[in-house]
């Protein structure tokens, strides 16, 4: 695996590019514990590099600053104790120039180690293009979340593009029992929690053909599904009474209709959208209302593979699966401080499969698991039905 | 499934009995919000009996005060509004006085209606005893927390046993990969959760003939388990940081010598016995020490059904296992309020199998699914290492 | 100061007396920090004379307990760390009767004592008993919060009488400016926080005939009192939010009528009778909507000790003073760890003047300073307002 | 009172230049709920005169944004919900730039105003002009909190001036027992909570000739001072171990020496500067220790009223006195929304006197009675002693 220095550089460039429509002002705030400024993502993303292969195979390299290293460490004990995540928000320096400039030197010796660097420092480059991918997402929702909750709700981009409509007319694609393979194998990159592959058994089952609608949704929302305790996980209903939930987050009632934030502005609910920014415990009481059930990540994974077109389907918005996040059969985590990557996550959390309108083309795989807490919505995360 | 009256009274007994070295002040207190008072126990498992079946076929029956139904309710939404958990030792009434009058009134009255009930009555009086034994281990567990959370120590019973030493010489045993049914199956009594059989594969595999000892987890211990992030699950570190662990709950150091609580009083750890007291986190990183890993509920349901003697090594602490508690493929809650028993729970927990020392005769099976978040410790929990 | 050994068992045998109509249940029960349980008062004021008097003068003693050190001290640094005082409802040991026996050996101890102490023995000894009184009143307070709180409102005494009536045709008395003493002095018993007497200036002032009636409060309530932050001090207004406060604390409306919980058990609010459990916070509300103001507590003093029969009013609820609670001028508290009783709580306080129906007779003087932080209201506090 | 167009402008534009030396990052953080973004002073500033005066007064002035009333009102429920205090750091808008823009605008507007304004107009330009120089003292306060949160430790100001040195020699300054005139009366301008001027008795006290310097107050951290419960309020004693005291809020070690942040940067402590960022609670434990006392607000106006040379020994910290923040006798409130501005504090606050180094010319007075809750240690504030 040889990582092109233009396709290192392309990546990098794009994270800025995301940047483009923001102040200053917008790299710098934090609008909860789950999120991170967005000046704290171009640091971060920097860091990996500069502590994962910079300090490792490039021994004339001098960071600007040896306190980066503990400021955008997010979550690696093993390579010294990270900066209070709850308190990212409340640096004002380093500047965005200043982490700007630090992102240009390490892409130069980046860009000069790409020419003549050992295999591992390659592979260790490749994780970091692709972690450097998911950080793009996670900025896209952390900006997201700040302009939402600002009574000011700024555009992101006026022509940012919505989600592709969910055509409502289509049914449930059937599946009969079978012994199949999922996880994987080859030699591209996969995240380790991708592997081995492995195989499963699974019962007949039915997946639906598309996303839940909004449209769909929001009949559960005008239902009463928000106040019916028997459609909720325990944990769900709690958290549905602690934050006062009664719609999807970012939704709000103007007079008859509901509203919601893109990054696009305020707008009214698309209804043939998917819908999106749901919870776990919101797909699961909503699957619960409908009589069916959410699919396991197995099930997915097999009919995405068939040639049923479903894969068509996928893409739109992060799905939730009913399987809780965990090793598959023979796991092995990374080697070092990498192996904190992963595996330190494997509880508590459910896995996600697909990808979203955010998510940056190529980066997602049929086999990719995604995971966040089932109480999350601030992801692009949406509801594809299964059945027995 | 029919209950005799004798089985019915037998069990019920139990409970009381249980409850005969308590002085009226221990059935009052409640330690922390996840323990509950030993007379609330008393009225919990009276209500259940109450309120889903003399409710439904004794309509001759009157409750002593309609309150009780709300203050004994614990969670089924479905049948009215529970009192706050956490304020259950807020409550000096019912006395236990009243709340032992109310059981043999609704002891007489199920006498009486199981003479000639009907199959769904005797089939939710079977849930109901098997429910009430349920609370016959809480109970224990509730009680030693609050005797062990009180600087006087009070004894139980001077004369409780404690689990079966554990033979430190056994080694691991071997299981082929197979694909293997689990799950339950047939007449017999078991919960909604265990089933429905359903077939799974297994790749080959290795399962510690016994439970890890304490003189075993008193090594990582001392060799600075409680103080390497890169051993534990990232939600087990914070945790631990949170709680300021340092060992299992209820040791402590008196000199060079770790002590414990038991229900039999204050005494030094018993190295030969089994570790309890035992969160998920810490079996989580107690086998990554030791470079192995915790085993899933179908490797340990198959190892477990197997003729290689492993059976006999379980019962004394309910052990840990690395998978996430969710339904069976095919999985289908009771009907109605019922069906809050356990679907609910699924999530942010997970699975623990075999039984411990508390667990009254008769009640685990090899299907059992119990199930704890990972943090809980003050249940009689333990480790099983398993390997690949 | 010399303290009769009958006086002495009279004042303990009260404490006991107050605690005949509970159950031992109602002993143990602890229903928010602010509160203890019943037992733990019995054992507290025993603690006081086993801790500072018998400790120091009866070298023979011998406590039956030495953890009873620990555990019911309340909060003397000075002697020891005292057990954490919102898991006082979590002890169930020692039991009820533990504690009974204990008191009996100290009241042996203390009244064998008495008869040849030196004269530091008898003041500390009136000290205790001083501090047994005050502990009668919150033994009441505390068992009225827990029954209060309890769904099935229990009776503490059928025959517990009300506090006297308010005559709502009174108004206000006048009293021209004034140079002024206040405080105590003299021979007899007073607390350290009472003194020195000094002189103060009063500009000219009203005060109310009378304390503030429910029928005057309701009209407070319903008038919106509780939705209009400009009545509010800040403080007051989160704390309101906070605590979804709308009315005194025990109110709850019953169709059209207001009712209350009362030590006699729930009844419809006695229009007639003074306003209670009223905080400070809602006592300044009260008094901004009048378009009056608290009395400053030498306002108060003055008034009480003037020949204008006001100090007939007092005496049914604690009087709420616009007075924060610090030292007077020249102010030195006790010696050792019993100068913690008084001076270190100088601060976030207000002082409350008069008495309340529960405090024991002969107890309050015009120059006693109770106090309490603006937020609390489960003692018996009401208001009398004042004006320029 | 009649401000003059060049007074208004004046002020105002030392807010403006106060932010400086500040990137457009440092305007946005806010590193504590107490504390406040930069920008957030610049616009809630401008939004007084906007709300108070112009919305009276200037009919043609249209705000560049209505939600500008809801974002940037700090706590005038009179007027509107405020935007949630913890949260004024997650907003990114308005930007800095527009911020600037606004308070262009309403200096012009006001300006226009003055020229021809009623006698309100003009009074209530002065409160906010006063009210403007106390954010300008909080900016600078809350900046250094920002900066010395941060790891980086940034410099506001190389050049920024250290408070003037303590003269250790000098001791107390005796006064005799008095009736005198304390608080304001005149034309000048002060608060509503400075007046009425009002007699008091004062018994013969003493009062330091000077503050409490570095030097002085080590000797108290090095004796052990934070770790003796009998020198602290029973809160301030929680308070210390809830939040790990061990020295005064920007203190740390290296190696055997104290360092602290100041504006200037990371400096050693000055051990003849005077004691800063000091509680009220670790100024009254520091008086304990010293066998001291703090003076009352009276006997500090009286001392420095006098003749005796102390008026030049304040003005470089705030001085904690042990009055609680409370009415005068006669006290009025500003009528309407304004009497928002001191009068809801009046409860948990110490009075303060005297002025800091960040304290604007000419703002303090010998009347100015500034306050903080006790727990308080942001801002510049030290210790004089005082005794009987």
């Amino acid at each position: 695996m040889s990582v092109a220095v233009d396709c290192y550089r392309s990546i990098r460039r794009r994270t800025v590019d995301l940047c483009a429509p923001l102040t200053v002002e917008d790299h710098v705030v934090q609008s909860m514990p789950d999120a991170s400024p967005a000046r704290w993502h171009l640091a971060h993303t920097t860091w990996f590099f500069e502590t994962f292969v910079l300090a490792e195979w490039a021994p004339g390299h001098r960071t600007p600053e040896p306190l980066y290293h503990h400021l955008f460490n997010s979550y690696y004990n093993g390579v010294g104790e990270p900066f209070a995540r709850p308190r990212r928000g409340t640096l004002s320096r380093p500047t965005v120039a200043e982490v700007l400039a630090w992102r240009r030197q390490v892409d130069d010796a980046m860009s000069a180690l790409l020419e003549d660097a050992c295999e591992e420092a390659h592979r260790i480059t490749e994780v970091g293009l692709q972690h450097e991918q998911q950080h793009q997402e996670l900025l896209l929702t952390d900006v997201k979340h700040a302009f939402a909750s600002n009574p000011l709700k700024p555009v992101y981009d006026k022509a940012f593009g919505a989600p592709r409509s969910v055509d409502g007319s289509s049914g449930m694609t059937v599946f009969p029992g079978a012994r199949v393979e999922i996880g994987h194998s080859g030699d591209r990159f996969a995240w380790d929690n991708e592997g081995p592959a492995h195989q499963v058994l699974l019962r007949p089952y039915a997946l639906a053909a598309e996303l839940v609608s909004n449209r769909e949704y929001l009949a559960f929302v005008e239902a009463g599904g928000y106040r019916d305790p028997a459609l909720w996980l325990s944990d769900g209903w709690d958290t549905l009474n602690a934050g006062e939930w009664v719609a999807p987050l970012y939704w709000w009632r103007e007079g008859d209709a509901w509203w919601t934030y893109t990054l696009a502005g305020a707008a009214p609910v698309d209804l043939d959208g998917p819908a999106t920014h749901i919870s776990f415990y919101e797909a699961s009481a909503y699957a619960s209302w409908r009589g069916r059930r959410l699919p396991t990540e197995a099930e997915w994974e097999h009919a995405m593979r068939s040639d049923q077109g479903l894969a068509e389907s996928a893409g739109t918005a992060w799905e939730w699966t009913r399987s809780s996040y965990g090793p598959y059969p023979g796991y092995r985590p990374y080697a070092g401080a990498l192996g904190e990557y992963n595996g330190k996550f494997m509880c508590n959390q459910f896995v996600l499969r697909g990808g979203s309108n955010y998510t940056p083309e190529g980066h997602a795989r049929l086999t990719y698991r995604n995971f966040f807490a089932p109480d999350k919505r601030w992801q692009l995360t949406g509801i594809r039905l299964a059945d027995d």
